[in-house]
């Protein structure tokens, strides 16, 4: 509890890694909106493993299949729900595993959590394979968004300290079109390269993500509870890996002084209020102001390394040593790119679908 | 929307700046738990104005008439109601206020959001004094966290830029019995000197607050939507001025590699799995681990200053200058200490309250 | 818990019957609505206390004092609270009242949810007095909806077995604004005549409150637990004394062959499809099909009676007598009548505010 | 929307009668309980078609799929999600059954709602078959309260008027073992040829089921909103064809004198506080008060009828006749039994589960 989550728009989220199958039903979604599967597929393959050298070698098709709420190509308003089967699961002694939990897993807190009774294989509902249909869902609420003019990309904002800078431009290609989404590519080499290192050194980095949406109309949110920035760090810090969430120039602003930090007012073109800068992130009060809104979020490193690490053994109560075998990606960020959008993407589709006459 | 907030413990604020009053509802208290009232006054006091030499010399006692869900010194298991009165209510011309927003408020948003027909004397439901009752009900639940053991404490982490450390040490006094709330009284002493420089240029500066949650069990909270960070965020995120969140080493575990970042189980005292290092801050896979609960939250600068900025004229439709006059801290900073121990509070309580068998 | 209601329009319930105050906090009110002020006190009133000769002696103006969200005779758009004090509240001796509990009472119950903590006096949080903010927060509903077009109007259906019959007519005065609403006048001197007799034998009568909505357009609602029956139920449910919740015909229904009763689809004036009969209440599939919507809800006798009767003493858990004392309504269905016209324009304006492109 | 109900137990239900697949999520279960997958088999079938002569002829095994939340016999404590394929869906030309809509169906205001997007064939989304993951759900509650004591068990109360009689008695078979779940068996033949009679008119009955939860200790549920007539009733009336709800002696209480009606507590075996009578179905003041909880509800008759009806034309907008062809039960009352009981073990649990402290 809960994996439920949402006002207009409502997700349920289920699935363990190695179980029968993981998935998500959204409800809330306006009628007869026609999908193109064929582009939720690309979102989503980028998520998927195995599409970078150094990715994990796991296989799976990891495509949905609905079951529900839609008809003839299009959306029913009613709960859509999809299913991804579980194909690749190798049969594991988790025995072995139970007795040593892997350091930086939820694998302690969630023996806690569950009486021992939870499935431990492959991280079980723990897993980051549990964002495959977050990022599903969110690919059918970017669609929407896109036909009100609503634009999501995120890119590779930094991974082990080397930064990546750049926005969304009208008319450029978005770096979420790149197989390494990033603005820079020079600078995406470097990532790489550090990516690669770690991973020769049996060991694991992390980075963050930015993202951004263009044309989300101004008036939209709340202040207090309902704020975008709640709503949208209540999501993000779902997505597991993520320790920090930060809007506009988020930290950087506790450093400035209030002249320097507003975002004065300025007419713009066609006798519109705009701002002269964008520090906020395009929230004001928790309200949308028609600025881009700018979001970060951090992703340690990842937990499952090959390097022999300190643990406890949970059997004999003493401290042991631990090498996590298997099929584990040196750093998550690539493939998280697209699980942000989507995250974003649901959010901000809920918060735009607000109360009628509010 | 939304006012309201929480599954166990549910809380309800609402208010003006310069209306009748504000309050908040707390709904789901364990009924006969007796209120040390004057330790709440003292707790609210912390964040009343006029505490220091430059604060915002608006004078209101701001102390809380409890309406009902009280009875005999106890609290009743019913809705617990709470209403500060504004007395201090200056009348002001607010036609110029509305025609020339302030930058760096939600001048602009709340008059699109609300259709112009919110309550703009003073910021009206924007208004950081609406965290006032916010800080009365997390008061209360401090005190219920207490008897279980758990200690919430905060400190001033950053201002201007310039730094303090320290965590609470059982036996020490923690700073929130301090004036200042700082463990390093030197480095206090420096931020102070900054608060006053900008202060006395028309100016304003941000800053950071870290919280410490000590005792909280493990065990408790959720993967996904329902993870301790999902919920402290969403509420922090309500706090007027929060930029960014982060728990544990927060941003700076994406630059570091996993070997460093895990936080390597290891036999304590007692047979009791602990961890060598806390950089989760206390939460693995969204539920709690045991270590101490650390989170910080990023403060903006002021955004009032008196210092003459750009902004635009929304009767003409021209850009125009405006100097905002009137009371402001020139940092919140230290106010916000003990609204942000509040805040973790509610949250943790919810958390804590959760289902009795799950 | 919970005292807290509602998806796009959410309210806040709180108080006891003899403590401060007792209130309710709005959220979700679309921004900018001016009151008609007089028109919700002529609402309330009828709600209130001594309307009846035979009715409660408690003498309480019951005048709201609105403490935000509202400015300039208009609606804010944020929470609107608004708090009834409690000013004649007889100090009374209570230790007796908990000894022994009052048959049909919450006073067993209370006790036993509440560990014994919450405040006994006069029903305490139970008390019907608590329906006085929730009719206050519908009144403002209704007018809401009647700007919209949508009418609401309740009367009193059945007291002591005795039947009135009748439905809204354009043109015609509803019941409501008669002292005791009924259509059939003759029928209401019966009603009245049962309950005095009721009164001078020390005992009471329950009966069944009707209520319709008029103009309330097609296409609104969900199925399942969206459904408006399960809505508008959820609210009935929680005025204290209703026992039973009907819509159209109802339990009438069970009774009734398919081909009875189905509201068949017929062509209207207009070239509109309607339906030839309103069986269904104006709901199918959980979701409101342009005929007023109707449903009936059932009050027990007031608990509360002079005469004698067998209870039980907590001091000396033995068997006991009591004849219940005080101020009390020998029947609170004439009373009821505008608490369920409130009721229900809370959930109708609830739906109708529901999502924007769903 | 919305799909989802609960706020311990949490439900997602999900699906369409000709689509893929229909199914539900539970999420909140407690962790580590070892479910009877025959028992609650045995509970499903008899919801499931063609128990009956003269019930629906389509064959389905209506076995649902577990595909998480669930590991080595036992539930994780994490989200359950199951699964039901639609594997007996007929081809059929929809497009002359979207032209006259089905009086007493939800065609037309489905149709309005979902902007005529919604999946059409065999009611869609309405379908009364969406209550076969509802009462797999239920059954998996039902296991978990009978774990801690607590038995519920429904009748069929009332068909075609023919009423039957009785209550749970310790030791006795209850009615729910029964092909044709009636108290009195000769009342229950009456009943089978009375559907019997209707079907060979081309016409169809409705009836009342009647619920009792036995054991359900007290003090639980809560005043106003909260309530366990508030939560109950929100989910009977999800049940498609429920138009009445009531508790206890429920409308027959409003005809009672409070003399009559009050349940006077009494001293019971073991020195516990007991009640003289039932009328209020074991709740006071919304909250359990140990006394067996009463619910009954009724359904109109089945709304597909061979029989020609009155309708119209949308796509001529003409006055037209229809007779509904298809398997249809002429009356859906016993296979609603169990769904009923699974609905009230969903709330009970969701009650029973509150919060911790509380």
């Amino acid at each position: 509890m809960s994996s439920m989550w949402g006002d207009n728009i409502k997700i349920s989220l289920f699935g363990e890694s190695h179980g029968q199958g993981i998935g998500v039903v959204v409800d809330g979604l306006p009628p007869g909106f026609e999908l193109d599967m064929k582009k939720i597929a690309a979102h989503t393959k980028r998520r998927a493993p195995g599409d970078f050298a150094w990715s994990t070698r796991r296989k799976e098709a990891d495509e949905p299949e609905i079951l529900s709420g839609f008809f003839n190509g299009k959306t029913c308003g009613t709960p859509l729900a999809a299913v991804i089967r579980n194909t690749d699961t190798r049969s594991i002694d988790y025995a072995d595993l139970t007795a040593k939990p892997r350091p930086g897993h939820a694998d302690i807190t969630g023996r806690i959590r569950y009486k021992g009774a939870n499935d431990p294989r492959g991280g079980g509902h723990f897993s980051g394979r549990i964002t495959a249909p977050l990022t599903f869902a969110g690919a059918i609420c970017m669609q929407i968004l896109e036909s009100s003019g609503i634009e999501i990309s995120a890119h590779i904002c930094e991974i082990a300290g080397i930064t990546d800078s750049g926005a969304p431009t009208p008319g450029a290609t978005p770096p979420s079109k790149k197989t390494f989404p990033v603005y820079d590519d020079e600078r995406g080499v470097l990532m790489q390269k550090a990516i690669e290192e770690a991973f020769f050194k049996t060991d694991s980095v992390g980075g963050v993500v930015e993202a951004f949406a263009h044309g989300f109309p101004a008036g939209y949110g709340d202040p207090f509870f309902g704020s975008i920035e709640s709503r949208v760090a209540s999501m993000f810090f779902s997505i597991p890996a993520v320790k920090g969430v930060e809007f506009g120039i988020g930290f950087e602003a506790s450093r400035h002084r209030g002249s320097e930090n507003n975002d004065s007012p300025v007419m713009a073109e066609g006798n519109v209020v705009s701002r002269k800068t964008n520090n906020a992130g395009g929230i004001e009060g928790g309200i949308s102001n028609g600025m881009p809104i700018v979001v970060r979020c951090a992703f340690k490193p990842t937990s499952s390394i090959a390097a022999e690490q300190d643990t406890v053994n949970l059997n004999t109560m003493t401290n042991d040593k631990l090498s996590v075998r298997g099929r584990h990606d040196p750093c998550i960020v690539p493939r998280a790119v697209p699980v942000v959008e989507s995250a974003l993407a649901i959010v901000l589709l809920d918060v735009l679908m607000g109360p009628r006459l509010g």
